[in-house]
């Protein structure tokens, strides 16, 4: 395994996320050649998906071509493709329209989609966010439901279209809870005439004993306590056991609603299936200590299609920074090979985890300090302008948030795709 | 017709646009209540809408949402309905939804749709550009091109994804020519690897004599030396005989294409057949010059769905500045009826025609001075964003103009919704 100028040591990387694109950036100066593949032709800052969902942002301000993220790395070539397989005993990606892509080493970063833990059939009327189309579907969604409300007359039909039900109280559960209640409370009241949009109805749904169940209980304590003051109620402890396109079951009663919203779990990419290899129930890929996939050196797989057991005895949480750090640690790995040194095993660093409840409500646990409020808002607004891609989307992003909390407006509430029929 | 307070006169507003939505700011203040009825949420700023089907512009950047730009009218109602038809004589307007509502004086500004002249058969490949969806199409299908023509190795075929053909050459036409160009020989080069986009096709097909045939002819003659300088080829005086989904005939010539775009002409909405009144070939409703539909002095009907022949012996211009006027004359028309005085016919003061050809590229025709180059472009940019509504989004669309232009980076070059159909 070594490099030639001539044809130089050829790593495929398929996905684009911050784990398959920390990999590229981090592989620079290296005496490699990159094909870097994705499905999309374009690198997502989903920690701001819910954000788009709500109107408070454009697509644009949270996603950036693939193609003009590398465009001054002449060695990297970027292939818009979809991977059906792999071929691991000869070495090749092999992808829908029938063509193959060799390498000589393989990374992984697929990521993951959301999971209805067997009920499948719940997708269409609960969708969840994790691509740029969920996020403008839920927003046509969300506007529409006010509008529908608007011109409803019936009073249990209109209060159907003025109860929104999330599912799942993690981080997404509880940012898109507290915004859209914001949405309801701060920025649409002037805006309709027949109804009231104080009197929608928010409702979070956790099957779990607290809401931010990775979050130390205090902290949970303070969400559960915020997000009620905003206007959101919260069920605790309760499994939902249906949903349909008008209602919801959960703890035996039915709740009628028509915009049920999905953020209760994911489901690894099917890089586990490509390979024939060991996958956990989530389908996630058991990596060895060093990122490969057992008895496939040349293979490394690594963010939320993998299972790291290395943090505290916790499994590595499913969060930008980890697929980041692993994202480096790959690139390190492979440069370490290819001059002939060995890398100590991957370990994860929590810097810490962080969510918004709603305007100037959030909380941050570092490990060694805890934050709630005001502060950490403002230090979650600031990490998140820190970490989008490119001076131009920080000056964006930042005018966006200026308005929304000077002046109630989000720019981006357009209902778009499809609206007719969603009317019907 | 006479306003009350308790049961004041009730104008309805069919269709958000420049028209309609001047109509209403111009009523605040009069005796009236107002129903503005359109089948999307959003006022779109056509004039700029090439520029999101071009990457250049996101979408939130050119669209606002209509309740918004009401919020502090509250004698104002905004309906997001379809309308269906119109009884004249019982003073109704009809849903899609069975519904009605009731006017006693009917403002009728639905605009126009794209038209193939009799050759419907051609849209699904030559798509128009009309709608914030025309656009967002546009855009996923010259992104997609540049895609498909990087992993086609077929000399013949890659050339065809590499070519791409505008049918009409008024200023949405040069506008997208333009622009496109532009992408291909300035953004687009350093993010591929295997064709070179300069090597672009870029084809504007005109059948009339010149291009912008609404302008000075030196102006036009000048738009034609700034297109070829920039790399656009343009065929005068040719007709298309034929659109498929990979080729185009125009002078009995076969081109082949994989983006073909649609720039030659518009077709009213269904107004007039809404009323069963008389429409020129186009669609369009005639007028009497109090902009009255001819045997209904309660029923206005303004902006691109009516014709008048009015200005110079020509008709007026079915542009922005056009329906605004048409739209504050109506409003002035309510206001002196209800005041009981009359006002004297409609007359259209033409301001100016613009078009941008590309970077630092213009013409303007102010009537009694012509510019073009350099100093045209800067004034047509200050004026575009001078009528943007808001001050965020005039930043917004500044900050997005100085990226372009500083750095050639677009950063809306997103192709979403449906791009895995396209892939196939």
């Amino acid at each position: 395994m070594t490099g030639q100028a001539q044809n130089p040591h050829h790593v495929v990387i398929v996905g684009a996320g911050f784990g398959g694109l920390e990999t590229t950036y981090r592989l620079a100066g290296a005496p490699v050649r990159i094909t870097l593949i994705d499905r999309r032709n374009h690198h997502l800052f989903q920690p701001l998906l819910y954000q788009v969902a709500t109107a408070s942002l454009a697509t644009s301000e949270i996603a950036w071509p693939i193609r003009s993220l590398v465009r001054n790395r002449p060695e990297v070539t970027t292939l818009f493709a979809s991977v059906k397989g792999i071929d691991a005993a000869g070495r090749r990606v092999l992808l829908e329209d029938d063509t193959d892509v060799a390498y000589d080493t393989l990374v992984l970063a697929t990521g993951a989609r959301h999971a209805y833990f067997g009920h499948d059939e719940w997708e269409p009327f609960a969708p969840g966010l994790k691509t740029l189309e969920d996020a403008t579907t839920l927003r046509r969604r969300i506007l529409v439901a006010f509008e529908r409300a608007e011109r409803e007359r019936d009073p249990a039909r209109r209060a159907a279209w003025m109860t929104f039900v999330i599912i799942g109280a993690g981080p997404t559960g509880v940012e898109l809870a507290g915004t859209i209640a914001e949405l309801a409370r701060s920025t649409l009241p002037p805006d309709f005439r027949s109804i009231d949009t104080h009197e929608a109805r928010v409702v979070l749904i956790e099957a779990g004993p607290r809401v931010l169940g990775g979050f130390p209980e205090d902290l949970s304590a303070y969400t559960l306590t915020s997000l009620e003051r905003i206007g959101v109620e919260v069920v605790l402890g309760q499994a939902v056991t249906e949903c349909t396109a008008d209602s919801v079951v959960y703890g035996g009663k039915r709740l009628d609603t028509r915009t049920l919203i999905w953020a209760a779990g994911v489901r690894a990419s099917r890089a586990a299936e490509w390979l024939g290899a060991p996958a956990d129930r989530a389908g996630r890929l058991q990596v060895a200590p060093d990122l490969t996939v057992p008895g496939h050196p040349e293979i490394f797989a690594i963010g939320d299609t993998v299972t790291i057991a290395a943090w505290n005895g916790q499994p590595v949480p499913g969060i930008a920074p980890a697929a980041k750090q692993q994202g480096r640690y790959v690139a390190e790995a492979i440069k370490a090979r290819l001059a002939g040194r060995t890398l100590r095993p991957f370990r994860y660093h929590h810097a810490g985890s962080l969510a918004q409840i709603g305007k100037r409500l959030a909380v941050i646990d570092f490990g060694w300090i805890k934050l709630r409020g005001a502060l950490a808002w403002w230090i979650w607004g600031l990490a998140h302008i820190y970490f989008l891609i490119g001076l131009r989307n920080r000056l964006s992003v930042a005018l966006s948030w200026l308005w929304i909390h000077a002046r109630d407006q989000r720019a981006a509430r357009l209902i778009t795709q499809g609206s007719s029929k969603v009317m019907d």
